[in-house]
């Protein structure tokens, strides 16, 4: 038997002594798990980073891990706590959409839990710190086993994000930039589906705001000089922007949020 | 029986190899230990930082963990490096202050020692890289069971770091800011204690720097609208100034180390 | 026995699920294995830097440990993958130089191989994240037991880094900056034995860029007065220019790259 994973996603920094503390609370009710981090550098409040970010992590991992994201402008407000139950995995958070692109992916039905049993919750829950006191005691329990049924009623539905969706416009898909990558990679919700009529080599023509420009369609950076664009599918099959060993996102004054348009013709 | 825990709080950052340094020298030394980061990125030989990180995050772990502090301004000089063993837990690091307040948590006496055996410290010990050579090696040899006796000498006393001292001032209560984290909440030395004539809902008057402002006393964030400043208890039961979804510190343009005053009537 | 350890040193940036998704893939093939990050904040397409800061740590990890390391402009083109086995480690990367230096420090003779064996590699590889996809499997499968010989051929050579080269002339010798940390140290390539001439308190000459500059050669910072120059012997055996609490790089205006003298005179 293997020791259970946790992983962890949240806006809260590295400085802090804020992940310490959560992790140190799975380890009094979990001495056994592996703490993974997926990242704490999730922009502050931004849900739909956060939401992308372990959503492309996630699928790497073994059957079985527990998921925690707190990415959570509304702590302590009345927004609920939850646990959303996949064939593959379990994930904890608030009910703000951060969850939902990760636990979307799922093709079995989820169950989805609030997460009211206090019996799972530290004794003193602070008003400021649920990751702490709610969502890392509840993933520790379910490392030691706990069902998710244990932790309260079960939800027909949970908060979805606003993202992710992609609309056909005429002879156009038009999506939205998701992620801006450490890189400067410019990271799309367009997918390798809406690029079948193309052949690397090609060039394909992308709105990025509002500006049309054409790229060459590539498997890999290498394929254009230094410092020229191209557009690629990404480890995570989405359409990129990128330029080779430069920062796309600089050369393009583009960031997450702005609109991209796909010219299908 | 559990694996033994190790926390490392240091000001290296993560760029460096330093860091995993010290996790290689604990890995040779106690292989079963778990190496928890509480974090790499306390300011460059802020030791008042240090100390209120570590203080914040040692509480959360079970007995026994072996906490690392090396915010070290004075590495080579006469300074003396110690392991200070508490009820809960032991901490090593540097006689500079850093490992003052965690260790005046505790409610036992504690027992201080010197670290002087040279059996326990890296055969060729550099002038400049104590947590390498000294500090990690003796919390590994902690972990493997060695008794804080066996290091050094007993001391009779060690460095308190010159912070967290509230004085009353007429009808004030007069402290500092000990830290702004990464979200810029400004964290301040008074407690819920100094509070207790205050019901949430209420105003407080509160000196930052040289001007009086008054907050709404709310148990959390989403009590004010976006962008309005309030005050609150926070994690860890400090007063802390916040701006809902913003950035308190600059906003009030206040850091580490500012005077606080609370007015008590 | 104990669980086998893996590096990481890559220039991901800790943002982006990029390292998740690499600590997933080993913790499937290889669910003993401890990971621990080296640096993940390795400037962006700087081989050189990777390679200092992987042969910095890994002497201090034990016997045995697999060391992945990518920084990799090149990927998706027709560099190769290779598998380092030394008598004390085995090094996994793209075929670019970032393992030179740490291999080059091994005193036995060292075998290289290819990785081209698929069975070792995820079944669906991008062109874009061998990090993920071809060096992390590998290095769970070494940790697994695989020997380095069933990933491919064996090969003759290795492409090594260019710099840590040090030259004499007339009555110098000289070399070049290889690092700055985050405290601002210059780190050079010129070692302890260039200095055997030099007691400590002596001073010696230096060429930074165009300039020579006299420091002060010392054991420890504290030897010098608050914010002023000094030259020592780092952790790592380097000549290192300082300033004690101060940040040496920006008051000489040095990075990376920069040419270095020393007078042996």
């Amino acid at each position: 038997m293997h020791r259970p994973i946790i992983t962890l996603t949240t806006d809260f920094g590295l400085k802090d002594p804020y992940v310490a503390e959560m992790k140190a609370v799975i380890m009094s009710i979990c001495p056994d798990a592996v703490v993974v981090d997926v990242t704490h550098q999730v922009e502050k409040f931004n849900v739909t980073m956060g939401a992308y970010v372990l959503a492309s992590a996630a699928p790497y991992f073994p059957g079985g891990t527990v998921h925690v994201a707190v990415v959570d402008p509304g702590v302590g407000t009345s927004r609920r706590g939850i646990i959303v139950h996949t064939k593959d995995a379990c994930f904890v958070g608030p009910d703000n959409g951060v969850l939902g692109l990760a636990t979307g992916n799922a093709l079995e039905p989820k169950c989805i839990f609030r997460i009211s049993n206090r019996k799972f919750i530290l004794s003193k829950v602070s008003n400021t710190f649920h990751g702490r006191d709610v969502y890392v005691p509840a993933a520790a329990y379910l490392a030691n086993g706990k069902l998710p049924s244990e932790f309260g009623p079960r939800m027909r539905g949970m908060v979805t994000p606003g993202f992710a969706k992609v609309v056909r416009e005429k002879d156009m898909v038009v999506g939205e930039v998701i992620h801006v990558d450490d890189f400067g990679n410019v990271i799309t919700n367009l997918s390798r589906r809406h690029l079948r009529h193309v052949q690397f080599g090609q060039t394909i023509d992308v709105k990025l705001k509002d500006t049309w420009l054409r790229f060459k369609f590539c498997r890999t950076y290498g394929e254009v000089e230094l410092m020229k664009p191209l557009a690629l599918i990404g480890g995570h099959d989405f359409l990129e922007i990128s330029v080779n060993q430069g920062n796309a996102a600089e050369v393009f004054g583009v960031r997450s949020g702005n609109r991209v348009a796909l010219c299908l013709s």
